[in-house]
């Protein structure tokens, strides 16, 4: 599926999403990764979105064993190392969806205590360079009786701080980008405060499930685009056929900054493309210039996050 | 159309959205927002919500001359006066949409000097008093090249503050509730702001137009509620069948707290009705505990509202 935009517009970026099917066979898992990566490639992708928890199932038993060390650039990370050697080889911009990582904190005691995070690395095109990693600060934590019930915070920590990563740091001709992950969506300020700035492009792994992704999937994408006037490249696991575990929505998409769905993935295993222009996103923003139009004697949204390097 | 909650669930509040046909006629407009709160009386409302301007054209030439002044109570105002006798005779809480409001405002040299308003007032039920005022703090002013161009602030002043209106200010068994017009939708800061200030309800009068209205009004309405966690009501005016000067896109809607569509007009005249379950609120609450999740130490949204009386 290919948007609007015209092939080969100069100021258009294309983006492709790897809505990848995950199992619990971890090689298995980086094989199809790969293969998504390459196939982003081969359709002319600048930059490729991988999807929520991709090397793993979505679940707190598999959050610790399949967990990794992203310490020393990726060096004992087979998933990390996975991307790092496609962004090199493929000169892709890769933000890797995310996969549990493990973390040895310093105790009060001078006590090693490991810490688990649900984290997205981003890959920097050509070179591989782990540019930053965003660990997801809102922790899935919902109780729907009879539907769906989730403690993320039974084995995850939350991360510190959000990720912004400036034009180009990715790559050439990438621009700037920020990161949140699936429940992070349902915390407006976070993309307020990504905005604000100057990300031009929201990038979420999610994987949202068949009770709230028909509810509020796309409806929470397409409003982060249209109150941001940015573009939000969304990236899901394919739904599980095996229908045991946790059922993902899947319906990864790219919306463009008047809330249009530039791309839509059903509940299968897709690479799908979409061809993002920025200079829409600086028309609309001149249409209806909201960040001038705000009423900061009113309201104000406060971002205490510091540097957001990830 | 009625929603799903059932008739005379004790926590259930009865709306009524009167999506009234508006003309350049004033005492026709009078004469058709009566017989519509006394429909709303009759399909047994506790409150009645009107649209933005209709007591006028939507233009900036008729702001002026349809506009009235609020003072004394209301005592200046056949507009008001309309409201706040159905008010008291049908024993109805009334958010009564928006009329332009004309103010004298002293000037730095005692001058006086005449400011025009979008100002919605809300009128307690039974008493008929003049409960507040919300003046859009908003002003409607874009650029659509070729689809919609207009610019309120040509003629109007926007307003200085907002408006929340505790539990049963407006009647017995009326929810906390606060005020937002139209354009305001798009500044997510506000709905945020009021939704922290303890507001279960968010009443939006709106005129989105035929270009932005498919694109974004039910989006931005359900977004509201699901962000806050709240029922949201609004109302336009029905479409001009002449098809002559602005085109209101309608769609009168009631939108409850996980974003479920309870009542949706389409562009025609029409008075709806929505049962509002409050208790919902506090299980979607519950069951998904947003404002106990959200991160205070990254973000706040800071209101600087003060009294927000009206």
């Amino acid at each position: 599926m290919m948007a609007a935009a015209p092939r080969g517009s100069p100021s258009a970026l294309r983006v492709a999403l790897l809505q990848l099917a995950v199992s619990a066979d971890k090689p298995r898992n980086h094989a199809r990764a790969r293969e998504a990566l390459e196939a982003a490639k081969r359709g002319g992708a600048q930059l490729a979105v991988l999807p929520e928890m991709w090397n793993c199932p979505y679940s707190n038993d598999s959050f610790g064993p399949y967990a990794e060390d992203f310490s020393e650039g990726g060096a004992h990370s087979p998933s990390l190392r996975l991307l790092q050697d496609a962004a090199r080889d493929l000169d892709l911009a890769i933000v890797g969806g995310s996969v549990p990582e493990e973390r040895m904190q310093r105790g009060g005691g001078a006590a090693q205590q490991k810490q688990l995070f649900n984290a997205c690395p981003a890959v920097q095109a050509s070179t591989g360079t782990l540019t930053g990693v965003y660990r997801k600060t809102h922790l899935f934590d919902i109780d729907i009786p009879g539907r769906i019930t989730f403690r993320e915070s039974d084995t995850l920590t939350a991360g510190p701080s959000g990720l912004v990563l400036p034009a180009d740091s990715l790559g050439s001709g990438i621009p700037s980008l920020a990161v949140g992950i699936c429940y992070d969506l349902r915390f407006p300020e976070l993309a307020q405060s990504y905005a604000r700035r100057g990300a031009r492009l929201l990038v979420f792994p999610g994987a949202f499930n068949t009770t709230t992704g028909p509810e509020h999937w796309k409806l929470l994408l397409r409003a982060r685009a249209v109150d941001n006037q940015c573009f939000v490249a969304a990236c899901s696991p394919a739904r599980d056929p095996s229908g045991e575990g946790y059922q993902a929505w899947g319906h990864s998409m790219v919306v463009g900054p008047f809330g249009e769905v530039l791309c839509e993935a059903d509940e299968d295993p897709l690479t799908l493309f979409a061809d993002l222009d920025m200079a829409q996103l600086d028309e609309r923003r001149r249409n209806m210039p909201l960040a001038s139009q705000r009423r900061h004697d009113l309201y104000e949204v406060l971002d205490k996050m510091g540097p957001c390097e990830g």
